[in-house]
């Protein structure tokens, strides 16, 4: 499996951003409960003995070729990446309705998001190339907050990354149920993340012991950020260039800190 | 001038923390009214041609080794660097009591607080070395103040960083004032910097229109936390060598992007 023939020049650009080197895709099969779950794995094409990795969970949108960009990035990086399927195959959103009603289901149900992002991560481990000691789970939107549910179930994960997620949760962190470090990276002006918001992420974070947390806030930017493509400031929702830039770059730092 | 014989190991280890190469390193004097400053000026021994440059403003203790290291690790890093001196050579205090006070009086003067940090700043600029559209502001934090009043005056700057600097003034930011790119990084458990106090300077600059800024919250991180040799957690201040790593990392990505 390959990415879609055509991506768009703004998924073109930010996939160039990071230099070219050989990279090995492949869809992967697995399953949670019932459901079948289909990721997007890629991987340096030379990845012998074992690489850190990154798990990358999408967006409300479901398995769209921007999860795929992302994790051919972070292949050219050196990571084994595995863009993660939440919904399942038989239940990828065909409209911003369906968008909206999936995602509203995962969040009134912690366990299932949670049983659903392990699972992915499950599926990563497995993998041989893969270092188990040394993995992360990023997401964006709907997949930022599944990656810090991540975190809250106490993934084994040396790192969780958020961009533009929700904070919100159903099943707040307990104490010492965090071990991750946590890396939260959100617009200043995202209707869906206020700084109120911020502040109760950080005292539910500060409450349970996390060891390690930071909060990044970038000016002018709406929720979606990150997503290239996103279009809808009256909803709240745009892509920012910058701070999909600096976020990228904070990302590579956190990655490289934490993943050596 | 050179820095002084001895550093403290935990200056010695932040130094390294840059690899060596030549600096040059001089005592700077200049005048601001009726006072006399007088800077450390550190920069790359084969310094040819225009080279970016960053001021940066010491805590409340004055002109330590640490303001120099901070300028010998930027000189290392390319930059031509000048710790500024806000507070003059006679008035350079011998006590936490003293620093209390001098403080005090910046902080209830602001006017003279950014007449202070602007003779600096043309201090640095007058540098020949110095490529005068390239340079940035920061300062640790009565410094990291200092900084953000130069972005409140509007001084012609690419950046501003505020290592745990209060974010608090007696002049806020008018409509249009701030060009400057601003970074602040602040502990998320500083005393003189709560949650609140991140939320009002966020209200402060987008009323003001400030284009770009940036927020970085380190968890467990108090006031003075890249500070070496800070230790008064009982008074909410003690350094944090982790936030400080990371803090010099976002340093060197904002010098990067906003210097060149």
């Amino acid at each position: 499996m390959t990415s879609a023939p055509t991506l768009t020049p703004e998924l073109e650009r930010i996939l160039d951003s990071v230099p070219a080197v050989p990279v090995a895709t492949d869809a992967l099969r697995y399953s949670c409960g019932d459901a079948e779950l289909e990721g997007y794995l890629a991987a340096p094409a030379d990845a012998a003995g074992p690489r850190p990795a990154v798990l990358v969970l999408h967006d409300w949108a479901g398995m769209t070729d921007h999860v795929r960009v992302r994790a051919q990035m972070l292949a050219r990086l050196g990571y084994v990446a595995l863009a993660g399927d939440v919904f399942g195959v038989d239940e990828q959103p065909a409209s911003p309705e369906e968008s909206a009603a999936l995602a509203g289901r995962y969040y009134g149900d912690v366990e299932l998001f949670r049983a659903r992002v392990l699972a992915n991560l499950d599926a990563l481990r497995a993998d041989p190339r893969v270092d188990t000691a040394r993995i992360a789970v990023m997401g964006y939107c709907f997949g930022g907050s599944g990656a810090l549910e991540a975190a809250r179930a106490g993934a084994d994960v040396r790192g969780v990354v958020s961009f533009h997620g929700g904070l919100g949760t159903g099943a707040p962190a307990e104490a010492g149920s965090v071990t991750a470090s946590v890396l939260v990276l959100t617009g200043a002006d995202d209707p869906m993340v206020p700084v109120s918001a911020v502040a109760e992420f950080q005292d539910e974070v500060r409450g349970a012991g996390a060891p390690d947390w930071q909060v990044v806030s970038y000016s002018d930017a709406l929720h979606a950020f990150a997503v290239p493509g996103a279009d809808a400031p009256e909803h709240g929702v745009a892509y920012q260039e910058t701070a999909d830039r600096r976020s990228w770059v904070a990302l590579q730092d956190f990655l490289r800190e934490r993943l050596g």
